[in-house]
């Protein structure tokens, strides 16, 4: 049997039955069959030319040899394969010459390589976050000189925040940029300074990379501005348009746990005479720039932890069909049966679909948000969920991972299987686009007690998904549990809103926990809600509807219930982490 | 500052203050002078002979070169001084050439050895198992030949249980043994078949390697019995003892994800003629025989895992103390502060000091259970704790090591740190020596439901903490708690008795997780009770008292609640695993 990469049945389900892709494809000219022919073609690219390497570029990582960066030559040939094919342009629009693909579309077909593998396919999304920016904020010309080349696939492009003193806290950017005149590309700058954990940093594949940095430009003095307001955006190419090679070398290389097909760098700007860069916008723009992309960069980092934790359950899966070990339950004598008919593995599976699909679930709800900008409920929705989308599938797809190991016993501790490479892989999701801490304090400090439309909105949908799961005889219990898990929740946030301003947060952590459980508790009700509607009688339908519901069901009995501890826990106030001292460690 | 391995004065109160461990030495004519030596010298070679390799021992893996096998020689460097010091035989009694150590007291001196290089000294502990089943069990000819060799530390051994077809489920193993007369060593017979995940299977180190082997006897007809009963075990060395080389060949070794140091090797036995071997004890008994030094082996794993989680506890508080990011919450100005100072870093730690050091105070109680087996309470708690103490730590241990990358960042996703290679290394834990779902099916078929004598013990020691945590102020609301938790479980255990025998075992792993945080809650109060009998004043033991209490409060703040709702699911009977059928995945 082929390696499966992501369930077909449950791709094709959620996009077209459950969140009815196909209406959503009107208002850009394109119709259902295109749409699946993109994702058939994306399925079997990934398959036939990203797949095949996983292994290999784990094992062979990139190299630092005279200052430039080689990667495994598999993966420039994958890539090779998806520029000739258009396909780094699908989502952007047409008059940039990309194809116009809905976000929504464009992230499905992205899920399918992220499982295949994600670091290279990482490079894309890069690429694809770069050129967006630039093309959202950058002048026309620097569209033209610097995202077109992107779009086409041609160049590449970079995300330069982090330095080696300031990961999380940007306020601390020291890169300075000093102003060098103006030419057709803008207002030009010297920039100088060192970033680290630039992925795809320097690498044998693109023409050209397009580094986007954070920056501060010095005032009179010469000192740089304090906070994150004096921060500004520049491009700063590998090579200029004239063909010079730009001040930017590449210091060395990180070498990681998992994801190592994507190169990751330290890179230093401006050693020799300063790097040649080009203001985006205006000045002390640039965090805010970045954070209009963050919503998307953060979304697909969840799509990636959630391809990889599919793939680890369709491995189970197989393993657990093929894997002969013990006997049924109660019997002594006759043949071993395979392991997936012991319990604890059907609960092992169970966790892991609910965990895997309920993430993708998620993504693709987030993803659909993307499209519809100028629904005010739906970019208020989208606000609440982007950290959730980030970080349920950060920090439930390795546990699915986790136990896709534990369902290989010994042979899932080797790298003779891919699940310990997933299983590393996944790992780098609750870290990079803002930590899992930095997501519970957006979350709960911006996206709820300063700001709650999202929620309003969320409590509404899940009121109607709720009504519908009521209808249903199965369902309506989980319903019940839904909305008991609502209402404590906004217990708990009324009972914060009471808290000092200062003891708000003392449980951020743990309130995300809980609101990731709960927000993905209602995508499975919604998701064993549509599957109900679906024509029954047919084996395809009426197997997808066992498996949903099962799985909802499991959910519900094993995951749901751990949000009540934990809402208690924020609802009470425990100060016991902020009071600590570091003298008690 | 020297790297820590495990903290010096936890180590020294979970021993002396909270254990006694001075009381229990009388016994064995040793003192707590002689116990500090030990200890100190454990820690310092751990530090100077098994630390500096840990990264060495991960990448250049063992390999199999013309069908041996050679480790790094750092490795063996280090397993000689140990042997020179004697510390092979610690625990063994003095007629076998042993120092006489109580098993609390050797299992606290390999802590420090598997929190410095867990690899490095696993070959120790594959041999003391050995060795000690032999001792057990064999004859007095066997014990000298095979036993002291080991005990000296000249020779190593390995537990050769699993198959290929068979890894949990030891009744289908399939290696034979046919008689082949009797000699000076014992029944002889000629073994053959193939033993897979064989730690220490081969190495370039000790001088022979004795393989304890499980197999079955071949009735008249040439088949081998059906079912546990017909296995026996079987001494096979690689050297016989008149020199030649035994019919032992490595067929391969595994490529693990981490605890790479261990060779791990499939092992064909008798490709020839027929391995050599001589039976141990009587025909049928040698599952029985296993068993009875599987407590030991699984308190082992224990302590391996806890300390683990304790080194990177360590490294993790070590980096939030130095790494200086963002601002104290509420400032903007001013300087960065150490990452200590944030609320969700503490969080962090506390979380992984109450995993860490209440692993290993459980592993801790536990071996002290070893130590007085004809104490019928102890006895029966210990076999209760067994599989709590090989599972809690293997659990808990890994999200300790989890949230160590997670303080680390970025960094702690590389190489360079050795956060990633800690979380690597202990994912082994719940697969070796039962996997967590087999621990699930002892603790709560065998060990609560099948006979209760163990959880009368618990619950009467439980309460008399709770008594004591009573008169003690800011405790009390905590032993509230751990009564409600026992209560709790005590009423699930009846509401399971009342369901169907096939319906008992449904959420088992759910029931061990619970179980596991009221145990560690209950070990954690206890130390806390012990903390407040220091003498105050002291700068140390007022340092400790702090940290511990906090730390307590902590873990029955965040960790003991989540067990109510497991316990719920349990109790409810939910059948919706046990339900799944192969088709819903």
């Amino acid at each position: 049997m082929a390696d499966r990469l992501l369930c077909e049945t449950d791709m094709e389900f959620q996009l077209f039955d459950w969140l009815g892709l196909e209406d959503r494809l009107s208002s850009c000219d394109l119709d259902g069959e295109t749409a699946r022919a993109y994702l058939g073609l994306s399925q079997k690219l990934a398959s036939d030319q990203f797949l095949p390497h996983y292994k290999a570029s784990d094992v062979r990582e990139p190299r630092l040899d005279n200052g430039s960066v080689y990667v495994l030559p598999e993966i420039r040939r994958a890539l090779d394969e998806y520029r000739d094919l258009g396909l780094f342009g699908a989502s952007f629009p047409e008059d940039l010459g990309g194809m116009g693909m809905p976000y929504l579309l464009s992230s499905a077909s992205y899920a399918w390589f992220a499982a295949a593998n994600c670091s290279s396919i990482g490079y894309t999304m890069l690429t694809g976050a770069n050129a967006r920016l630039i093309a959202e904020f950058a002048s026309p010309s620097q569209v033209d000189t610097f995202a077109k080349p992107q779009i086409e696939g041609r160049w590449f492009g970079t995300m330069c925040l982090s330095e080696p003193q300031a990961g999380s806290g940007l306020a601390d950017v020291r890169t300075r940029a000093v102003a060098d005149g103006v030419d057709a590309h803008g207002n030009r700058f010297r920039v100088s300074g060192s970033k680290m954990w630039i992925s795809g940093g320097d690498q044998d594949i693109s023409e050209n990379i397009v580094h986007l940095v954070l920056a501060k430009v010095p005032n009179a003095s010469g000192d740089l501005p304090i906070g994150t307001e004096g921060i500004s955006l520049f491009i700063v190419p590998k090579v200029l348009p004239n063909g010079d090679i730009n001040d930017v070398a590449v210091a060395g290389l990180n070498h990681k746990m998992g994801n190592r097909g994507t190169s990751n760098c330290l890179l230093n700007f401006g050693e020799v005479d300063g790097a040649i860069g080009w203001m985006v916008g205006e000045p002390g723009q640039g965090l805010r720039q970045m954070f209009m992309m963050m919503n998307e960069a953060r979304i697909a980092v969840g799509f990636g932890a959630a391809a990889l934790a599919c793939r680890g359950y369709l491995l189970a899966v197989d393993y657990a069909r093929d894997r002969l070990q013990g006997r049924a339950a109660g019997e002594r004598d006759g043949p071993p049966v395979a392991i997936i008919e012991h319990t604890d593995v059907r609960r092992m599976l169970l966790a892991m679909r609910a965990y895997a699909e309920g993430s993708m679930g998620l993504c693709l709800y987030s993803a659909a948000l993307v499209d519809s900008p100028d629904d005010p409920d739906d970019a208020a929705l989208l606000e609440l969920l982007t950290p959730v989308a980030k970080t349920f599938p950060s920090e439930y797809g390795p546990k699915a991972n986790d136990l896709a190991i534990q369902i290989h016993g010994g042979y899932g501790y080797t790298r003779d299987f891919d699940v310990e490479q997933l299983y590393r892989d996944n790992r780098l999701n609750p870290i990079h686009e803002g930590t899992t801490g930095i997501q519970a304090l957006d979350l709960l400090g911006r996206k709820i007690l300063r700001d709650g439309r999202g929620l309003e909105v969320l409590y509404a949908r899940m009121s109607q998904t709720c009504a519908k799961a009521d209808q249903i005889g199965e369902l309506s219990g989980d319903a019940d549990a839904l909305r008991a898990a609502i209402a404590q929740v906004q217990a708990t946030i009324d009972a914060l809103r009471n808290h000092a301003k200062d003891q708000q947060m003392n449980n951020a952590a743990q309130f995300q926990t809980a609101f990731g459980l709960v927000v993905v508790a209602w995508i499975w009700l919604d998701q064993a809600v549509a599957v109900h509607a679906l024509p029954h009688g047919g084996p395809m339908n009426d197997r997808l509807r066992a498996g949903k519901t099962k799985t909802c069901r499991f959910f519900f009995a094993s995951d749901l219930p751990i949000a009540a501890p934990l809402l208690a826990q924020v609802a009470s106030g425990c100060d016991v982490a902020r009071a600590a001292e570091p003298d008690n460690f």
